[in-house]
């Protein structure tokens, strides 16, 4: 490869000229046939040269230009935006630091357990390996879908079951199908930050209700719905995010009257779920999959790599989704994905991994919850499981400008407005435990904390 | 676990029991405590009990409901409209025959290859198997991506390629971008059926003009461009869908001039590129992605299942692609997904793959046009490659009262007119060469056609 590209280098071979004989070139390399070959193919694969059928390997006609390939895109400089965390926590160079990011470290991860799925799935029948899936998807993973949304007490049929690429796709089907732009969504203040972008790639007009610890305040909840008539209300009822909290029983109750008196449609995005100690309520149980979707994915459990999500709803709900995803995307999760996660979740596996997080994360919780507090930033609630902390910052801390010059360290922190469609969120923030790990990190915080509460221009004074 | 079902199901264990000891079920059963373990596990896995931290296994809420888990969700009957062909192909169960599909049966892909790569990649890196994707995708495959681009003469830079979850995702991603509801996009007529599907769920108003053997009729194109003024055109170069014909050079030079006076954008989906025996000319490379935006898959040539599809265009589109991309589905394809894809591009594999491919497709092409030919079918043109044949029916055959009728025989055809945005071919059908073995399938198709001949009931009566 290295003799090919010197004669290309030195314009002793040029645009549209053929390469030698694979066995001339081999005899004068001194090298196999088979050796040529491998080095012909490997530099058509890198586009330098052109193989013809029959008649032999050729310089490509754009040989000569040069390659500039960086490791990745670099990020932009943008506005602390709903796509600032997201954008910022993807494209994060090695060393970088991310503290808000949404999800845990490989290390926590069950990579051996991966290993092994992959290694069984590379011995399925070959249609697993080549075949489009079924419009709804793959078999043994919807199979094990339904039980588990029966054993949490939903007890939906095969025809009200959608495998998707994720989560958010999952949302994203539902909006395409259930709502126009210039509709009302209605989400929680604060709530995840991508809905927020998600609508707003809808066009969506987006309402919020405050959020308490025991789920949305409920007479703002009706109210809202009274007075913007929102056709969507996207929530996670247990271990929310950004918040950590739970809804409460009488809340869900409440919740759903109100939801059907104003003929409201909820999406109960549960991807969370098995980061719960115990289970707690679900609107989807509740109300019996009739104005509830549920949807969830594994990518905060088992791997944010796989990519796959899934919708349960009613039936003719689940048929038209079906047909949206075909047209937008021509099917779900790939058969191998689905395969693998499926291969990982049967048997005992999944349980006692599940059990082991939650352990590792109840310690790591506590520990970060009290090394904030050594430095002023107060958990709004100690969450029941998960990795999220939503934290108070002293008075005087703008959690935005904390942010940028975090990112100039290295450090991606998740500042409280990307999760505020009000914008009431300027002193908090989100701290994911699991990431809080670099040294650099918590001097960085440190500093800039004692900075914001010595400077005169405090949260107040900018945005109250 | 039968054991624990059978007590189930005589309820002599019921909602919310607790299930003896670990230890006391083996002394009972005669097996081992990890061999219970292991079968309590799987019944939690199907929803059956539930485990309870420190506490041992219960019997899940739900446990003596019924579940009714058939193998897949049944085919809906529904009109012959651009979702007819894809819903039928996708969910057919495995005694249809698919001559209407559009892909190869599995003994055509390379499983093999595929195995391999799958076992090389869970090797990896945990975060290749537990992490999200950098927002543009990962490494390897773009850069293979971009060498093969190279290759072709588009010298696209790192910034101006984004991987995606399909083919048929990069376009709706394109048209999030920049098609809003109500706006018009121009395909050919005939094109591939799922772009009017998908423009359909963008509410976006389809034109079209009519395709001819060496690209869109130019003068067509010219008049729908200054009467219409569409904001997209969507086509494939070479060997187009359903027809198999390739653009002129003549025809893209004209094609991009017009482009450039009404300020159209032009999508060149390029997934039978690879199909090809030799490279002809690409709009993308004449324009230098400045107008012209690249998509392409590797569904048609390796894996449908692997759903993976990029798009290559202006950096700042791609910039915004990328962000839609998040907000929609939380980033592109599975990084295990690339890489298993990566692997079997580098080095010769593929190429000899194609190789292959293009003469075995060759030698069905011709058997097929022969054997079409002899019941009265003739191919409007023998394409250079693929396989795809666009034929003409018989005088007084209606495509889609031939489809209806052979999917009583569980045959999905592809009749014309799901193709055309004019319904202009009810007297037409595409073929695909390589899912045309099954008897079964020739025997209907050559009834039916002589039942058509035979009727008055004849196209020209019913379409005009």
């Amino acid at each position: 490869m290295e003799a090919v590209r010197a004669r290309i280098a030195s314009r002793a071979l040029t645009n549209g000229d053929r390469l030698p004989s694979i066995r001339g070139f081999a005899g004068i390399m001194g090298v196999s046939p088979a050796t040529v070959v491998e080095a012909y193919d490997r530099l058509v694969a890198e586009g330098l040269l052109r193989a013809k059928a029959g008649s032999g390997f050729y310089v490509s006609a754009s040989a000569l230009l040069p390659l500039s390939l960086p490791e990745s895109v670099p990020a932009q400089a943008r506005a602390v935006d709903p796509f600032w965390v997201s954008r910022q926590s993807l494209d994060a160079g090695p060393d970088t630091a991310k503290p808000g990011c949404g999800w845990l470290p490989p290390d926590w991860m069950p990579a051996e357990a991966l290993r092994r799925a992959l290694r069984n799935v590379a011995r399925a029948d070959a249609s697993v390996l080549t075949d489009y899936a079924a419009s709804h998807g793959s078999h043994a993973l919807r199979r094990l879908l339904l039980a588990r949304l029966h054993g949490e007490g939903i007890n939906a049929s095969a025809n009200q079951l959608l495998l998707c690429g994720s989560g958010t796709q999952a949302i994203d089907l539902i909006c395409r199908l259930l709502v126009k732009p210039g509709d009302a969504v209605l989400v929680d203040d604060p709530c995840y930050f991508n809905f927020r972008a998600l609508l707003r790639a809808h066009q969506i007009r987006v309402v919020s209700v405050p959020y308490t610890q025991n789920g949305p305040d409920i007479a703002a909840f009706e109210t809202v719905l009274a007075t913007e008539r929102p056709r969507l209300y996207i929530t996670n009822s247990a271990l929310h995010n950004p918040t950590g909290a739970t809804l409460s029983a009488h809340n869900a109750h409440l919740l759903l009257n109100a939801a059907a008196s104003h003929d409201l449609t909820v999406v109960e995005d549960d991807i969370f779920a098995d980061f719960e100690p115990e289970p707690t309520i679900r609107l989807a149980a509740l109300d019996g999959l009739n104005r509830v979707i549920r949807i969830g994915s594994f990518s905060k459990t088992l791997s944010a790599s796989l990519r796959c999500g899934y919708i349960a709803a009613r039936p003719e709900w689940i048929a038209e989704l079906a047909d949206v995803q075909v047209a937008t995307s021509f099917g779900g999760p790939s058969p191998v994905i689905t395969d693998v996660i499926a291969n990982v979740l049967s048997g005992g596996f999944y349980r006692k991994h599940m059990e082991d997080l939650r352990q590792r994360l109840l310690k790591k919780q506590h520990e970060v919850a009290t090394k904030l507090r050594s430095i002023g930033i107060e958990p709004w609630l100690m969450p029941r499981g998960g990795f999220y902390l939503w934290c108070r910052l002293p008075k005087g801390c703008d959690s935005a400008d904390i942010a940028r010059l975090a990112l100039e360290h290295d450090i991606v922190l998740a500042p409280g407005n990307v999760f505020s469609a009000a914008q009431t969120s300027a002193d908090f923030m989100r701290f994911n435990s699991a990431q809080c790990d670099d040294p650099r990190f918590w001097q960085v915080l440190a500093q800039a904390v004692q900075a914001g509460r010595a400077q005169p221009t405090s949260v107040e004074s900018k945005h109250g």
